[in-house]
Order: C-alpha cells, then sequence, then structure tokens
C-alpha cells in the first residue's frame, strides 16, 4: 500500500499553534524544519533514510502545530488492538466486545500483549506504523511519544479505562466507577448495615479513587463513618490480609465493599479462616463482576462493570474516527449496575459494646 | 506482496497422489486442469479473473496430487490465531501463550473469533488468504475445504486441542486427556475412597471420551466397580443437575470426578442445597484447573491443563512450519498434572447399606 501526501489544510488540527492564518500544511512544517516536503512526508509514513535528528525535529513541529495527516484514500481493513499484561481475568471480556464489532466491520484485529518487562513495546509502535491499521483500542498506556506518533500519521485511538489521568483531547471510555461505589454502599445501607468497612486498590488508580469516594457519598448520605478504609492491592491475598484486619477485632464491621472481586474472594478466605459465615456474620460485595463472581459459593453480590460493551462502544469510537468521522464525544463511562447475589444480606444483631 | 511461482518440485508434497515420478510441479497441474502456468498461479495466489468452475477444476487436482506451493521468499510478519467463541475461561489462557512466543518472534497475531452462529467464518478464509501469514494457528474447526485452501497457498497450520477426529496429516497440540482422567482417579482411591462417580462430559468430544476411559483405567486397575458415570453438558449446570442424582440417594458416591471445572462447580452448589460439606462428606476433582479453580472455598483439586505451554508449541510449531522446517513430530500431547487443593480429603466411614 502506498500513500501520497497531499498539501491540502486539514481540517481537524488540533489548534495547539497560534497560526491565526488557518490549519497547518505540510508544505508549513517543511519550511519550519528547513527540510523539504518529501522529507517530511517520509517521517509521516514512518520511511527510513531520514536522519534522526532531522527525524526529531520533524516530529517536535508536527506535534507542536498539532498536524494531522488527511486520511488516505486506501482504508486499512485492520485495526489494533493492546493490552499492557493479559493475566487480568476481564480480558477476555474486552478482547469479545473489540472481536463482536470487528466482525460487524469485517476488520482484522491485531493483539498485541505488552508482557514481563513490557518487552512487545519497544518494537510495537515502529511495527503498528509500518501496519497503517485504522485504528488502535487500548488497554495498554501510551507514552506522549506514541500518542504524538499514531496522532501524525493520522491513526486514530482510543483508550479503555484509563487507569490515570489522561489529556483532554485523548478519546476513552471507561465506566462509572464513582457511582458503582455509590450503589454498593447504599445497596448495604439498605439492608441496615451501619458498621460498614471499605478495602480499597491503590489511590494511584483513578478507579479506585473514584470507588472509594462514591462509597463515602452514600455512608456520608446517611450520616453513617466512612473512615474505615483500608487501601491495598487488588488482588486476592491483599482483600485477605485487609478482611483480616478488619474482622478479627471486637467491634468488626458487618459487611465489607471490596475494590474489586479478587479482593472480595480474600474476603471470602479471612472469614472462613475466622469461622465467619457470609452473609449471616458478615455480608461482601466486590466490583467488576468477573465471571467467578457467579461462580463461587455464595454467588457474590457485586458492582457489574460492562467490560464488553466499554470494548464495544471504543472500537466503534476508534472505527469512526478512522473514517474520517469527528467523535460525537471526547469520552464516555458507561453505567455499571449493582448485581445481587448470595453474599450480602440484612446484619444479624450483635451485641453492642 | 508479490510472489513469483517457480516450477521446483515440491518436497514435502502429501504424497496423495499415485505418479511414483516424483512430487508434481505447478506446470503439471495446469497441464492435467488443460489451463495456463499463469492461471493456476493465480489460484493459488488468491486473485480473480480466473472463472469459478475453472477455479474449482484447478483446486481439485491441487488437493488431490498433494500441491504445496514453495515458500515464498518473502515472509509475512503476521500470523493468525483463531476460535470458535471465547467466552470459554480457557481462551485467555491459549491467546497468552500464543502472544508470548509472537513477541519472541516479532511477529503480530490477528485474532478472530468465528463468533455467534460462526458469523465471522464467511469471509475469515478469504481475508485470510490474502493477508498471507505465516502461519495459522486455531481452536475452531476448520471445515476440509478451508483446510485445503491453507494448504494449497502454502499457509501451514497447527491446531490446539481438536475437539474431534482430525486427518493424519493435520498438526496438532493436545493435552494427555487419558492419563489425567487416570491420575484423578487413583489419587481419589489413594486417599481410601471405593464408591466413585464420574461427571463426563458428551461422548461426542474425544477429551471427555479420553477422560472417562483414563478414569475407568484407574477403577477397573484397582479392582472397583467403574460404572457410576454420568454424562452431560460441560457446563456448571450439567454438572450441578448430575451431582443431584448422583448425591441424592442413599449409597450416595463418597467423591466425584468431574469432566472440566465448571461442572466441579456444579457439583459443589448440589452439595451445598443438599447439606454436605466438602471434602468431608464428598470430595470433588476437576479438570482444566482454570483460574477459577484456586479461587473458590475449599479451593478445587483439579487436573491441570497446560494450556499456556500447548499454546507456546501449537505456535512454535506453526512457525516453524512457516520457515520451510519440517514439523519434529506431527502431533503432540502435553503432560496433565494433578493439583491438590483442598476439596479431597480420606473418605468418612459411613454406615454401609
Amino acid at each position: 500500500m502506498s500513500h501520497v501526501e497531499s498539501d491540502e489544510p486539514v481540517a481537524d488540527s488540533e489548534g495547539a499553534h497560534d497560526d491565526p492564518a488557518g490549519p497547518v500544511t505540510i508544505s508549513y512544517i517543511a519550511e519550519s524544519a528547513g527540510v523539504s516536503i518529501p522529507t517530511v512526508s517520509k517521517v509521516l509514513n514512518g520511511r527510513s533514510g531520514v536522519a534522526a535528528d532531522t527525524r526529531a525535529r520533524v516530529e517536535a513541529l508536527v506535534h507542536q502545530y498539532g498536524y494531522r495527516r488527511p486520511t488516505p484514500a486506501i482504508r486499512s481493513n485492520m485495526m489494533e488492538l493492546v493490552f499492557e499484561d493479559l493475566r487480568h481475568m476481564w480480558g477476555l471480556e474486552i478482547i469479545r466486545g473489540v472481536e463482536q464489532v470487528a466482525r460487524e466491520n469485517r476488520m482484522g484485529v491485531v493483539l498485541t500483549e505488552f508482557g514481563p518487562q513490557r518487552s512487545a513495546i519497544r518494537y510495537w509502535i515502529d511495527d503498528t506504523l509500518a501496519r497503517r491499521p485504522a485504528c488502535v483500542v487500548t488497554v495498554a498506556q501510551l507514552s506522549d511519544s506514541q500518542r504524538s506518533q499514531l496522532r501524525t500519521r493520522g491513526i486514530p485511538f482510543v483508550v479503555i479505562d484509563p487507569p490515570t489521568e489522561l489529556p483532554d483531547d485523548v478519546p476513552f471510555v471507561g465506566a462509572t466507577n464513582w457511582a458503582g461505589g455509590r450503589s454498593a454502599g447504599r445497596h448495604l445501607i439498605e439492608l441496615g448495615h451501619r458498621h460498614i468497612a471499605m478495602i480499597s486498590g491503590p489511590d494511584r488508580l483513578l478507579c479506585s479513587q473514584a470507588r472509594a469516594d462514591g462509597f463515602r457519598s452514600a455512608m456520608v448520605g446517611a450520616e453513617l463513618p466512612a473512615d474505615l478504609v483500608v487501601r491495598t492491592d487488588l488482588t486476592q491475598e491483599g482483600g485477605r490480609r485487609a478482611a483480616m484486619l478488619l474482622l478479627d477485632r471486637p467491634d468488626r464491621p458487618t459487611a465489607i465493599f471490596a475494590g474489586n472481586d479478587l479482593q472480595a474472594l480474600g474476603v471470602y478466605q479471612a472469614a472462613r479462616s475466622l469461622g465467619l459465615r457470609i452473609p449471616a456474620d458478615v455480608s461482601v460485595v466486590g466490583f467488576d463482576d468477573l465471571p467467578v463472581a457467579a461462580l463461587v459459593d455464595p454467588p457474590l453480590t457485586t458492582v457489574h462493570q460492562p467490560l464488553t460493551e466499554m470494548a464495544v462502544a471504543a472500537t466503534e469510537m476508534a472505527l469512526a474516527l478512522g473514517r474520517g468521522e469527528k467523535a460525537p464525544q471526547p469520552g464516555l463511562e458507561l453505567a455499571t449496575t449493582l448485581t445481587v447475589r448470595g453474599s450480602t444480606a440484612p446484619p444479624v444483631d450483635q451485641p453492642r459494646r
């Protein structure tokens, strides 16, 4: 496949430059960089034969001026899906959503897992630029430089469930983590619980912060204390250790909201080792609704995260951007829903101390 | 990418034709079909401009004579991975194995799920032939015609865990299902169980047949009856219903070997609903060792199927074939291993009836 660079003005430049005369052209970039138009074209097309410092200068200008290449005439029928790490059980839910939309659009999906030490990241961006996909859907965190390289080649990308804050111009699809945390808290309050703890994930993850804040909002709204929060890893072992601290004390909480399903399963382990029954002695709510949540005993009440639908929305958004359409919105969060199963019940009266 | 057909003899023809003079050449096929060499080349390359009946005639001869195109000079840095359905929780384990080898070989992986009603199968073979991948790794069942199309284009493929019998010349990687069933049975016998039931998957699946036969072999070897076998779906609900039949009777078995982990979790449900404790009242063994097996309570003793390693072996085999190397063996089964956790224990003496 070969592309011809045109000199046409670009309508959707990012507006990052101050030139009031209109959008930036490839010849303007060539002039600014003091190089020929074919050289800029080579950089934009990821071709070799450009000195490293020249390439860096052109890249910097392209980024500074917010240049975007016109949509190529020949559209790729391939797209990219990128994960940091596929160990997480929710990887499959996301893959299924992407595959569903890919089938509808007869689109091949190139799947990449960066893997241990993110080893694939070294070559992934180069290979992706060479493959010229219609779009990229990523669960992995891309660096500023990678995002800039994709952008200058006109390859749109959408981030699923961004773990940390992103620049405003990066389209994303997430879940309503705050509302989910709040609904978990409200469910326990409505069952009659008054002494409720939360096990939260690390604060550096936005989703953990949002879930914890939503939980706190529910507590404050019911004039209940919201200070019984333990922060730990989003793992079963993290959940088990935190639950041992919370449950092995005289004024133990009657309910625990865990930061995700794996932590909730750790609470199951802790309760069992302390001889406590779920939900009779302690109610447990998880977050995610992994397939395992319905399989455990008792089945876990949890906040359902619509992972497949999130992947569907992200893929549709990325493909639309790849067709040169404007995204209807820069980002969106899909609603979480509380799925009530067997791990929550009204509290049994305990002797108060 | 363009390929030049050569007229060289092909060393590894399938031997399906009776010509004792040597391997088949492209000119021999052209002569037999009464068409030109470029026409045969077009068919082999999946290009248009050949009448449907001519194409069919050439395809038939190519298949009949077992012609394989010489390995192309330009190697693709893409491979294909195909699933029937990604709902199964073990899909992720297989994807991770393929991704690992792909990273080591800097290979892009195009992932396809045929999906509901196998809708993607209509275009998958055409798109794959057009993409000219280095190789195909498939968990899905390909038809004779699809296999033949891949073969005539020189695209090697390897099947992971074939559910039904395959022709001898189809390379595959499976697991030692028979040995796994036998080790599950022997584990229960060694714990002292004498009244052991099996819940088996459908007989049309080779893996189910092999697991059941291995179990029977263990029973017969210990001079125990092996007739307490219920066949049902490989689902949690199938396992639950079968276990209700087995456990809700006066001479209930003291141990159950389930055909997979999902069925075993169904046994957990049945035991709970009947007020039976695992392992005190009934021991349970599963098969697969899905991530969920370690998370449930009690953690499930199960036969570990090395899914990631199977995918690694299949991908390495497929890539070697794609490089024109001979496969060291036409197929292989990787060893299963019994993983003992908390769901099995010696039987508690019961009053005999």
